[in-house]
């Protein structure tokens, strides 16, 4: 339900450099298998979680755009420790920068999402409720009724302290090697109590947070040394990969052979080694 | 899902004093089986619509007042002309007086619901947004969500025009007659599409609105001649069921021989026939 575009946008690169010599689609899938144990709550700001999926889902099909309604396109996967999971043709920010980027002819964002979620949303955003569209009532006050249902809604920040299970974000790559085709995930596994005894928030914010602060840390320390803007698929995926597995957001890959932790260097040099410890210890 | 208390309260009177020794229990159904072809709308002001099924479910059973919750009781009858209909058990005005002045020790009140009414009103009323309470958005502005539902809600008027199906309500009463057990349901089927045709108006204000014009009437005529207040069961229920019989809104009756409409009177007074007659002339 959100995350920062960091990490599947590097998932991708990685995977598609290291583990394929043509990648005929990517899957990015965003499962959140917690439960917060409220009616209903969203993990994010209402305003920004319900947004998202009201506009129109793009989906990057055969180097082209395709435009598609939210819950139109359902599928099961089959996700490391979370198990199967249903998740829904989602629009997603990553996917713009990708498709121009990584030269992948069909990217897509899923996300998972219980019959109960899209119950509520279903309601709400067919009576109106999820407008941006100012309403009066019969007393005569103007309001916006999403700001109504955001007031009313638990703050998201309130969920951490009892939020149980776990999260899996990841990319599923589709291709070949060596003329054989191949399939591989490459992903995270985040369980919200432990980030909610780590760093006082749940999952999905530990999973959005380390990200955008281990990026931070390797531009600031120059690792990252980028003059202008770029996307996280334009950079060497490794070091990050490497610097959120020390913070405690552990990468793993998953394909024909096991179910392993992912060392993105194999055997690393010993500069970058070096000039990685030095930041961790920062952390 | 609401009309006017008066009818079913006749109803009650006419048919225990007619048909039964001993009467057990009153059983009021009210079942609309209409489409107005909306997502979600309700056939009155929708905060006093919802407001009928927040409170507490009030039922009188054994002589005693019962204490249940929305949706808790599910029970579905056979009813004339709009068939198996699934109602629930409800809160309504006549009960209070009815189990004063009848002396019968079960009387009920059932209402139609359909699974789509349900899981909105669900999904509203856990969220809060059915409440009475003012909340304040993050920018500032005070309102109570339940105006707010109010405001994005189509007018109940709107529905009028393209309303399609047809009403039923009565009261069915179980108990004795000469020693032997009896069970009569005395009613009315209301048609909205006719009822549109003949007031501009969808059935369900047209079966609150007919017996609130009867009693009216009956009352400036002198036909009831009430000093005081009084409920409609303490009052003579043949000239109100045959007034609104010439009106357009005829009872039925049910029972063991036949399904019949009801001539209140039998062989009818002459000296009540004429009054009836230019009162009717009036409408």
């Amino acid at each position: 339900m959100g995350f920062d575009p960091g990490v599947v946008n590097a998932y991708g690169r990685f995977a598609m450099d290291t583990y394929f010599d043509d990648v005929y689609s990517i899957d990015i899938i965003d499962i959140n298998a917690g439960s917060h144990g409220r009616y209903f709550a969203t993990n994010f700001d209402p305003e920004i979680n319900f947004r998202e999926f009201i506009e129109t889902v793009w989906s990057w099909e055969e180097g082209q755009w395709k435009a598609n309604t939210m819950f139109e396109h359902r599928k099961d996967w089959d996700m490391p420790v979370v198990g199967k999971s249903t998740a829904y043709l989602t629009g997603h920010d990553e996917l713009h920068s990708m498709s121009g980027n990584l030269g992948v002819p069909n990217i897509r964002f899923w996300m998972g999402f219980g019959e109960h979620y899209i119950n509520v949303f279903t309601v709400l955003n067919k009576l109106g409720l999820l407008s941006e569209k100012r309403v009066r009532t019969a007393e005569g006050v103007e309001v916006i009724p999403l700001k109504v249902v955001k007031a009313v809604l638990p703050d998201p920040a309130s969920l951490a302290p009892t939020y149980t299970g776990k999260t899996c974000i990841g990319d599923l790559l589709k291709g070949t090697k060596n003329g054989k085709p191949r399939e591989v995930l490459i992903y995270n596994v985040c369980n919200h109590k432990e980030c909610y005894e780590e760093v006082g928030s749940q999952g999905i914010s530990y999973t959005a947070g380390v990200p955008a602060v281990a990026a931070a840390m390797l531009i600031a320390n120059g690792v990252w040394d980028v003059c202008g803007m770029v996307n996280v698929e334009e950079l060497d995926p490794r070091p990050f990969i490497e610097l959120m597995n020390r913070m405690g957001l552990e990468t793993r890959v998953r394909d024909e052979h096991c179910d392993r932790a992912l060392d993105p260097y194999g055997l690393v040099p010993h500069s970058v080694r070096r000039e990685l410890t030095a930041i961790s210890r920062l952390y």
